[in-house]
């Protein structure tokens, strides 16, 4: 152990350095941010929860965080599906509406100064819809951007739109627009003849986000990918824009947006982009965030869950 | 040869034998129709386009008509993909609107005494829109049923909603609604906890029928399919009902229904029984039909293609 390690805090450092861990279900991010959250630095593995045999997740996170976690005093917060009934130890979803708070009474032990975030749950007339991770990442954006009342869209292979109101989860709903459009493009009759690695067609994609406006739905406006194939009327790349359009702008459709609505994307620049656009196109500015929403919400969550 | 086939024909009967065949995708039906189109015999093999290869149709078709086709006068007409770029003899498509009488015009020779009978092409506000073998297929209900006004619906894996006016198709609409329904139940994340091999639950799916009417679209209410699992508030076999009420249900928003609207249905009962139910909870009535639609239809053609 260095001894540069063993400096004691500066004045002003409430806390001790932070292993800040998003552990999903294809792949391990970590951050070890500094006592005021800055991050000192960054590890990722294509390990995820699925990649992780049974019993597998204390040596795998040993491997990749254990020369963080010698410092001394330092603690570890793991969001994501890591606290998943498949994951390292389940962490009982927290129920909306929900803020920092409610979340951080939640959080679970996992091992000495580690602990597990849970995720969250709602109910949508009966039925439960569910979030992991995704919480933090949206509790870092409102802190990062002090928006505390709007809407906040995290794309992904499960969607999530939320509602935040006063800076806590007022309520939420997942689209599977991302499965949906893997599933149409690897299995279905239109993988044939679309090329889902093409960079995104601005044009093709806003044609599918005009074509989703016309009230037939899903169902039928992606058969719209095939006959345009058929008949040559559209090339393979433009072609997946086009089918992305479709699903976007039909999952916009489901959403009660306004002119006034504040949107904040939180997510890869490659999937936030379609939504900056698809939103543009219904009349609605968003502002877009990245990694650094998922370390400044767990940055925030060790501030509720470690007072001191 | 029997004798018997050399019967001359009794009075009455305009047409020497038909042998009607429907080719699609993944099975090959046909039907020796006598005069007045009155079925006499049935085959079918597993032998759709996609399981002949290329060149073979000749034999295939030998194989299992050869002996039908031996008879003096004996016509074919085939139906479905098999006269798609993908098939035996290639048809280019009739367009919209379209009566027996213009797709009769439009069918092409393939061999001696056998023809193909085209698809039919829409124009859906610029992206065009296909059929093969259910114009056939309608053109045989409106002549069983003597319904000449009213929505047509044939359920499969593309299904087709067809609006027939005065005995001709208008236009009609795809949904891929089966094919989303086996990509879901096979390669989503809801794979793992439906069972579509279950036979129908009908609590269930019209418990699926309702979630569909909240507006949030398909994209959100499948993902209830999840969640009712992840929270143990559904099983297996329901649960793949209550998907099927979610898709079915979702492709009825999308069509203008009143309870003045007549609907037949047509293709095999497990699939017209749910759209029945679906189009019942909606308040809309609905007669259905099987294979005889398909032999009526190619009797019904061929009258007006070969008329004597």
């Amino acid at each position: 152990m260095s001894t540069s390690r063993l400096t004691p805090r500066k004045p002003g450092s409430l806390h001790p350095p932070l292993v800040a861990v998003d552990w999903g279900t294809s792949s391990l991010r970590g951050a070890l941010l500094d006592a005021d959250g800055r991050v000192r630095e960054e590890k990722s593995a294509p390990r995820g929860i699925l990649m992780v045999e049974a019993g597998g997740f204390p040596a795998v996170f040993d491997q990749l965080f254990g020369t963080w976690m010698q410092t001394a005093g330092t603690r570890c917060l793991i969001s994501g599906m890591a606290g998943s009934t498949q994951g390292w130890v389940e962490a009982p979803y927290c129920a909306c509406p929900a803020g920092p708070a409610e979340v951080a009474a939640d959080i679970i032990p996992v091992a000495p100064r580690i602990a597990m975030v849970p995720g969250l749950s709602a109910d949508d007339d009966g039925v439960p819809d569910v979030m992991r991770g995704e919480e933090v990442q949206i509790f870092g954006a409102v802190a990062l951007t002090g928006i505390r009342d709007g809407l906040f869209v995290l794309p992904g292979t499960h969607n999530k739109w939320v509602r935040v109101a006063d800076g806590r989860i007022a309520g939420f709903r997942t689209f599977m627009t991302g499965e949906f459009y893997a599933l149409l493009g690897t299995h279905s009759i239109l993988s044939r003849t679309i090329d889902t690695a093409a960079p995104l067609d601005e044009a093709a994609f806003r044609q599918g986000i005009a074509r989703s406006r016309n009230g037939h739905g899903l169902l039928h406006n992606a058969f719209g990918a095939r006959t345009l194939a058929l008949f040559d009327r559209m090339k393979t790349g433009p072609l997946a824009s086009y089918l992305s359009g479709v699903l976007i702008g039909e999952e916009l459709r489901a959403q009660a947006l306004g002119p006034d609505t504040s949107v904040v994307l939180i997510g890869a620049p490659q999937l936030t982009q379609r939504y900056a656009l698809a939103l543009q196109a219904e009349g609605v500015e968003s502002r877009t965030l990245g990694a650094e929403a998922t370390w400044a919400g767990l940055h925030a969550l060790h501030s509720q869950h470690n007072p001191q």
